[in-house]
């Protein structure tokens, strides 16, 4: 079954790839540096997990793959957007990136500015150009979804919320809520949007999906939290021990590594128990959990 | 016919700015300061020519006011998170914008970039979440209209251009293929985001709309570039001179203030010679051609 997991994700992962590729405008359209730049910024790295769950949350729904695929790449550019932004001198000023140096520092910070606002656009643009759900109004609908969680009362707010709490003692709701938004709220979307193209569920099962979107979307922080304080930079592709550098308040910096691995294991079971209404349909969302769980970068 | 204009131009501006209030969240939502700084970014302040000129374009298809309402929200925030963004030191590095301190001075760098992406998302999010057009369907056609006029291919990589141009000899085709994208791409969505929310118009006419879009957006900068040259900062609201200390390109760099004024002349009759089709249905958009190239600010 690990097996069988690993090469549905390494497949769905080479379609994502292939995909941003043929999406994201060629460096030789004008203007070229810009192209240039989103293309270094998205393509050749990430785990791609927020296209996983949307190809795992499109099954419940019978999803045509081609559907889902279109609505995964909007979420990952929003997801690329946000760390190329997030990497700026003025936000978390960081230099290393899936192993590769962060967009500003192979540019410049004026190009990474305008490859994060050129790549949201494009999201938006892919949502409402390709027919990714039975109807338009449907359509609509994921685009809303998608907006809000990106948005000032989603991940850009978290981060916001994110600055101030730097050197500050938080609560542990007070640091759940702030992942919430800032990155539970996209992961949220690329669940229910993936989910959106296929057949319409029923409230009860949207409920039901919602409520393990949002546990993943925590256990996936915490096991961040977790892997910044005990990965190396090498495995990780990033800098590892950052938060711990940036006195920024963690699931480990409250809880201990210990507790935070508990914590984890405990949203986990949460998640099962929200896909309990979805039977077999469900099992490449649960591998996918147990793949964020376990991973080791 | 002036007054007249001026008091459709001001009821339509407040209109605007009474929606603006009301769809950008109060800065007494989570995270307050965030959504304080969107606001300060958006409000009190602009010309808001893109709002009216989907106002008026709206005329042509007999639209209804509340849906171009929204529609031109959703511009205006556009061009808004272009403006925070623009100001930041890594690019133009303004301090004055509207009379006001620019949002990275007044609050900081970091807020500013969040400022912009949240305004960009909630921009989209309006887009999908109102009822807009007579379809669903329409709706999906105006916000990747919108979609592309801001990315790469449009608004921002107009942006890119711009920031390699500092300092180099362009010439008028270079120059105006710039502004197309810069400040032209937006301009012509406006237009025709306005339009999309009534009745449908003929190919013939969507043509011609198009055409007086691509001219108006021209002569906006070419008088853009004028009142740099011309004008104070008092008056403007913004720093004079600007673009002549930046050593960057402009229309009175290329061409001198005299023939650039000429330039904008033959723009306004291109621009009223594509309007003929509409006959009087046109009105507010010819009026609304003469108020920008007229305009001292």
């Amino acid at each position: 079954m690990i097996d069988d997991f690993q090469g549905w994700a390494r497949s769905h992962q080479a379609r994502i790839e292939t995909s941003l590729e043929a999406l994201i405008p060629t460096a030789k359209l004008s203007p070229e540096r810009l192209h240039d730049a989103m293309r270094f910024s998205v393509l050749g790295g990430g785990k791609r997990i927020r296209p996983l769950l949307a190809f795992a949350a499109g099954e419940l729904s019978a999803a045509d793959e081609d559907r889902v695929t279109i609505a995964a790449v909007a979420v990952e550019l929003i997801h690329a957007y946000s760390l190329v932004h997030d990497d700026l001198p003025c936000m978390d000023d960081d230099v290393l990136r899936r192993g590769k140096p962060t967009c500003h520092v192979e540019y410049n910070e004026a190009i990474a500015l305008l490859v994060g606002d050129s790549l949201q656009s494009l999201a938006f643009q892919l949502l409402a150009e390709y027919r990714l759900a039975d109807t338009p109004q449907v359509q609509l609908d994921m685009i809303k979804r998608l907006a809000q969680a990106a948005g000032s009362r989603g991940m850009a707010g978290g981060q916001a919320v994110d600055l101030v709490s730097v050197g500050k003692t938080l609560s542990l709701p007070e640091l759940e809520s702030m992942h919430i938004h800032k990155t539970g709220a996209l992961i949220r979307a690329a669940v229910m949007i993936g989910a959106c193209c296929g057949n319409s569920l029923n409230d009860s099962q949207l409920k039901n999906l919602d409520h393990f979107a949002k546990y993943i979307g925590l256990a996936f922080q915490v096991v961040d939290d977790v892997l910044d304080t005990e990965a190396t930079t090498a495995t990780l592709g990033k800098t590892a021990g950052k938060d711990a550098d940036n006195n920024k308040p963690t699931y480990v910096s409250i809880l201990g590594v210990k507790q935070a691995r508990e914590l984890s294991e405990e949203l986990r079971q949460d998640a099962y128990q929200a896909l309990e209404v979805f039977g077999s349909a469900a099992v490449r969302l649960r591998q996918l959990t147990d793949y964020i769980i376990q991973r080791e970068f």
